[in-house]
C-alpha cells in the first residue's frame, strides 16, 4: 500500500478529451499528518461536470491544476487514520479524485456514510449522492413543481434525468416527457422510469424537435429540467407554458465544443411567456443533504424510485469510461471501480 | 371629421421596416355603435415592441393583421360618444393604433386619464405610461432590488432604461452602470439620469464589453435590466455576481434581424452563479398600474425622476420616427404627434 495509482490531468483538453491529456502515474503515499486519514477509494463517480473542471476557465470551482489527479466524488473505506472522528473501517464519501487512495481531513470534503442502509456503497455516488441530490433539490427548489404540471426533462435517461422524472411523478405532475438519444433509451424512459412520453432527439432539427414536444404538450410545458442545451433547449423554449420555470442543470451538448457556444437562441420566448430560467448547482444544497437523503431513501424503500448504475472497472479505464457520458453509451450513473 | 388618416401595415417587413411595408390611407369614419366613443388621437407612442407585432410569429400578442393600422398606445380626447362612462371632452390613453381617430368602447383598452396632474398629455405615453410602468414593475418585481445592489442597465439612455437607473437609485442601489451607444448618450446617463458609470458599447467586442463591465463592477453585478440582448447580454453574463437577477425586458438588437437569433450564448454562467433570467411584460401589471402611477407621480413631484420625450410631428412621419428607435437617433421616449 505504499504506492498510489492516480489519473493525472497533464494537458487541458481541446474539445473531446484525448488519451494524451492524461497520465496514469504511480506515486508513493505520503505520511499522514495529525487530523488526516487515508481513504481506499473503492469507486469514483464520473460526471459531465468534470469536463468543465478540466478547462482553464472561470467556473463555480477552480480548474483542476495540471499535474494533479482528476477531481471526482469517491466512496471508500478509511484504512489509516490520525483523526478520532474518522476511524479506520468507517466508509466515507466526498469530493476527492480518481486515484486509489485519497487523504482526507476532518472539516474537509469527506462525510462518513452508513453503507448498511443501501444495497451497494456505489449508491452513495448515485441515488443518494450528488446525482440524487441534484435531481431532488434542483427539481424541488428551482423547478418549483405544482400539482398538475406538464414536466419536460432533457438527458432524461441520464443519472439525474431518470430520477427527476420519478420525483416529478411523486410530486404530482400530470404528464412527464423525457428527451433522450435513441430508441433504446426512449423505451427505458417509459418502461423503467415511468415517463409518460419519450422524444428521441437524434436526427431532429430544432423545428422537428419543437413539433415533437408540441405534440406531447399542446398547452405548453410548465417545468423544464435542462441537462443538455443547444438545439434541445431551443426547441423547449418554443414550447413554454405561461410562467414556465426552467431549471438549468447542465449543458452537456456544449462541454466538448471548443468554438462559440450555442447558448439559448430563443430567449425571446422567456419574455413572451414571462418564464424563468435559473441555474442550479447541487453544492448550494450540501447543508440540506441530510434532508434529501432521508426523503430519497424513504422513496427507495417504498419502491417508488428505480435507478441504474453503469460500473466500469479499473483506473486504467478512466478515460473510456468518462467518454461514455458524451457518447451516451452508458446505461445509468457512470461509476469507475477502483479496487 | 368624416375622414381618418391611418398608417396601415400592408406587408410584413423583412429586417428593417421599409416604406413599401406601409401605406397612409384616408378612410371615412364609421358610425358609432352604442357603448362606443370616438377618440381624437393627439399622440401615439412608438416603441420597439411594435416591430415584433409586425411579424407573423407567435408572441404575447397576435400579429398586426395586414391591411390594418399599426397598433400603438395613444393618448387623445373623446370627441363623440355613445358611452356614458366615456364622455366627450375626457382624455383617454390606451392601446389603439397610429391613426387620427380610434374607436373605443367601455371595457376595452382605453382608460380615462387626468391630464391636469402632468405638464403634458404625452407624459401618459412616457413616464406614467407603459414605458414608466415597465421600468417600475420590471425593476421592482423581476430584478428584486436589494439595498447595496450593483445594477446594470442596457439601453440605458432609452425611455425605459433612463427611468430604471433612477428607480434603482431611489431603491438603494450602491452603483448604477448604464450601457448606451455613443459618447453623447453616455454623458447624458451620468449628467441627466444620475448613473454612476456609463459604458459605450459601440465598436466593442464581447471580450471588450466584458472587460469594461468588470472594470466598473469588479465583484460582479447583482441585478441587470436587459433591453438589448446580443453581444451586450453575453458580456453581462460574464459579469454576474452570485444569485444575480436578470430582468429580460427586450432584445432590440435582434428585432430587425431576420436570420438566426443570437440569443444568449453564455447561459452557462447562469449555472456558475446560480443566477436567474426572467422575462417581463408590462401587460401583466395592468391591474396594478394605479399603484405604479401614484408612486411614480410622487417621485416626479419630488423632483426625483427626470425623463425626456422626443416628439416627431405628423402621421406622414410615422416610419422615420419609428426607425429612430433602431438607429438610436431619438433623445428620449419616441412619440408621434398626430394632431
Amino acid at each position: 500500500m505504499a504506492e498510489n495509482r492516480r489519473f493525472i490531468l497533464q494537458r487541458r483538453p481541446s474539445g473531446t478529451p484525448a488519451a494524451e491529456d492524461f497520465a496514469l502515474v504511480s506515486e508513493p503515499l505520503p505520511e499522514l499528518a495529525d487530523g488526516q486519514f487515508l481513504i481506499r477509494n473503492h469507486y469514483a463517480s464520473l460526471d459531465p461536470a468534470m469536463r468543465g473542471w478540466m478547462d482553464d476557465a472561470p467556473s463555480y470551482m477552480p480548474p483542476i491544476p495540471l499535474g494533479t489527479p482528476v477531481r471526482a466524488s469517491t466512496v471508500g473505506e478509511i484504512v489509516a487514520s490520525k483523526s478520532a472522528e474518522f476511524p479506520v473501517g468507517a466508509w466515507v464519501s466526498g469530493l476527492n479524485a480518481i486515484e486509489e487512495y485519497s487523504i482526507g481531513m476532518a472539516g474537509g470534503f469527506s462525510q462518513i456514510v452508513d453503507i448498511s442502509i443501501v444495497p451497494s456503497p456505489t449508491n452513495f455516488l448515485s441515488v443518494l449522492g450528488a446525482v440524487g441530490m441534484t435531481a431532488y433539490f434542483g427539481y424541488l427548489e428551482v423547478c418549483q413543481p405544482k400539482p398538475g404540471d406538464v414536466v419536460l426533462v432533457s438527458g432524461a435517461a441520464g443519472a439525474v434525468g431518470s430520477l427527476v422524472g420519478q420525483i416529478a411523478r411523486i410530486k404530482g405532475a400530470s404528464k412527464i416527457i423525457g428527451i433522450a438519444g435513441g430508441p433504446e433509451k426512449c423505451a427505458r424512459l417509459i418502461e423503467r422510469y415511468g415517463y409518460d412520453a419519450a422524444i428521441d432527439y437524434r436526427g431532429k432539427s430544432v423545428d422537428q424537435l419543437t413539433a415533437a414536444i408540441a405534440a406531447e404538450a399542446p398547452d405548453g410545458v410548465n417545468a423544464i429540467f435542462e441537462n443538455v442545451g443547444g438545439d434541445i433547449l431551443d426547441a423547449e423554449l418554443n414550447n413554454l407554458a405561461m410562467h414556465a420555470r426552467i431549471g438549468l442543470c447542465g449543458l452537456i451538448s456544449e462541454y466538448n465544443n471548443p468554438g462559440e457556444k450555442t447558448g439559448a437562441r430563443n430567449i425571446w420566448q422567456l419574455i413572451v411567456k414571462r418564464a424563468t430560467m435559473q441555474g442550479l448547482l447541487v453544492a448550494d444544497y450540501v447543508p440540506r443533504f441530510g434532508e434529501g437523503i432521508t426523503e430519497m431513501a424513504g422513496w427507495l424503500r417504498e419502491g417508488r424510485l428505480v435507478f441504474d448504475e453503469h460500473v466500469d472497472e479499473g483506473i486504467d479505464n478512466a478515460l473510456p469510461a468518462f467518454l461514455r457520458l458524451f457518447s451516451g453509451t452508458n446505461d445509468g450513473k457512470m461509476i469507475l471501480k477502483l479496487s
